[in-house]
């Protein structure tokens, strides 16, 4: 790849700046943007790329900055993430995302169709490479019945009395647990309580874990027809029961309480006592734990695919996991979306992707290359 | 006993309401004060007594309350403990205490003494019953090796996530999940944390409870001079695990914490959200479980002594259990105050009657009348 390829990184957090170091490696002439100029100062300090300080949340300086960029990659917190995905597509640059908004990203496939833009997003892990191989499931089968997508972020070493820190925003695993969960049932979309359905999953070279509906098909709910879809989160055995009992408690509540002549919200009680116990010390070895599940039938046979994907903290580079895995897919895409290799207008989730020749397999084997290796077994 | 005895119970709460029922049984003219109107009009007519209302924490005026009756029984919440035993006992009256207050109520024995007032502090189920047992087993040995006191107050149905409902004050409940437990080890008073030395107990007709350390010896850490001592808390199994995962989260924590601006004890949010969760239903029974069980030698030969109590909701006087086994002890001890059959000046933890010919038996044969029945065992 000629080296003077360049590519904006926003976001200069944990993912953001394994994509940063990952694009270096491929040649790009990185710049990292962020608000935070001690983020910044990190990311440049190890990795030797370019910064910009400025309010990203600005959508018309925003768009300036893109614009001489060959390609944006989005690692910015999830609020951010629409208006961000708006003004870089409005910018005609070509945008690969994994900032898990809450918005529906669909909402500007039209615009984005207009300017010729090709944006991927929840290009991360799960969401992210559970899609890229959901999609991919049901191109390799004739028909497919279900697909079930465990995944889980946990700390390698467990301790009393979560076993759990949160490898990424703990907010955001907080609304894991109380949203409600859109499952797919019968081809219609059900909605079953945040951690119901808690079931044990062996999982190979980790053991027993747990595993409960959670919100996250998202974009799979609409854009495959398979009759029966769900998400599940997996945990360390003993989290979900004291998630469940803060949950009754009214802990996670959002209603505001009056005690002592304060409103407050229990939540915010709640996240201000949880959220400094479940950081990550430094350094301390996260895992990432994916299994994607596809059953179906092909050329008249009962068929069931499945992948695994167990992937460490990386001392050598001192990633977490999560960062590792929620990365590289995003920059594996980026790179082709640079080269125009891949170009598909439109705001795309990967499964829609998983029809372009090559792609599957080369995003599996450039994710092998940097050690993040999915398991494949058909049966 | 002559209908003109007097008898003021002080308190109209659920034990007040028990202990007023009980003296009007005994033939006491019975006065009930409160605070609350609404609290006395239920006692009134329920059991028919007469009622005083007034503020009991104003001193001159709880002076006066009591100056016309025989024996007055307190009832009062914990924090006005000390301040009512001092009024009653400058007024000279006999008094019979069950408040549980904080404070240490020997520090007005001299007072006592010089007014010849016979006061009984402690005077419930444990402390109190625990406590005299516990004198008595001392009296019984040659020497007093170990004393172990369990005691529980349990709703009889079981219910997730808590296993528990409290039947006294939530707030006392709590304060026993967190302040250090003292006992005894070699004759020295040790310290160990709230919650702590979980063990499983098989309890006669209730099955497999859990039970913990809890600062629970008060008095007998000083008066008995036995080289170990233990009180231990007993609940359904599984309520530890949760209050101690509560506790390690901070959310018993009386530390401010600034949430969105504002200054919050934590132990304020979570008691506003547990304790509605933690009150019995109308009707709903509970049950009240005692072990009390002394090792030592007596001629020679190592003996064991057991009590074991096990007390239900009462559905024909809609009494809890937690009541009737707190507030009866109070009221037949009372009953010996007012007619002089018990009369020792000073302030009395029941431990130091438990060598008063007689009384000990008599107790608990006045329980047993009213369906408290202690089981004994000797090996």
């Amino acid at each position: 790849m000629p080296k003077e390829r360049t590519a904006l990184v926003l976001g200069a957090g944990m993912v953001g700046s394994a994509m940063a170091m990952d694009l270096a490696r491929q040649g790009f002439a990185v710049t990292v943007a962020d608000a935070s100029s001690e983020a910044l100062e990190r990311v440049r300090s190890r990795y030797g790329v370019a910064v910009a300080q400025g309010d990203l949340s600005h959508a018309a300086a925003l768009g300036r900055l893109v614009a001489p960029f060959d390609v944006v990659v989005g690692a910015l917190a999830s609020h951010l993430g629409l208006a961000t995905l708006r003004t870089v597509i409005e910018a005609g640059k070509p945008y690969c995302d994994i900032s898990f908004m809450a918005e529906d990203a669909l909402s500007l496939d039209e615009l984005a169709r207009q300017r010729g833009v090709t944006a991927i997003v929840d290009a991360g892990v799960a969401p992210g490479m559970s899609n890229l191989l959901a999609g991919h499931a049901v191109q390799r089968l004739d028909a497919c019945e279900r697909l079930v997508i465990y995944v889980g972020g946990l700390p390698a070493v467990r301790t009393w009395p979560y076993w759990y820190k949160a490898p990424f925003s703990p907010a955001d695993v907080l609304e894991e647990y109380t949203r409600p969960a859109r499952i797919v049932e019968h081809g219609k979309i059900v909605v079953r309580p945040a951690l119901s359905e808690l079931e044990q999953i062996e999982f190979p070279g980790v053991g027993t874990l747990e595993a409960f509906n959670t919100d996250g098909l998202r974009s799979l709910a609409y854009t495959l027809r398979v009759p029966f879809m769900v998400e599940k989160t997996m945990r360390w055995p003993g989290h979900v029961e004291l998630m469940r009992a803060l949950r009754e408690t009214g802990l996670f509540s959002k209603d505001e309480l009056v005690v002592k002549g304060q409103r407050i919200r229990p939540l915010d009680v709640t996240a201000a006592l949880l959220f400094p116990r479940w950081t990550f010390d430094e350094r301390e070895p996260d895992l990432t734990v994916l299994r994607v599940t596809a059953e179906g039938r092909r050329a008249g046979r009962d068929v069931r695919l499945e992948w695994n994907l167990l992937d460490r903290y990386d001392a050598a580079t001192d990633l977490r996991s999560m960062s590792r895995t929620t990365a590289f897919p995003a920059t594996i895409l980026a790179a082709r979306l640079a080269t125009g290799a891949l170009r598909r207008p439109g705001v795309n989730p990967p499964e829609k992707l998983a029809d372009e020749p090559g792609l599957v397999d080369h995003v599996l084997s450039e994710l092998e290359a940097r050690g993040v290796a999915f398991q494949f077994r058909e049966s």
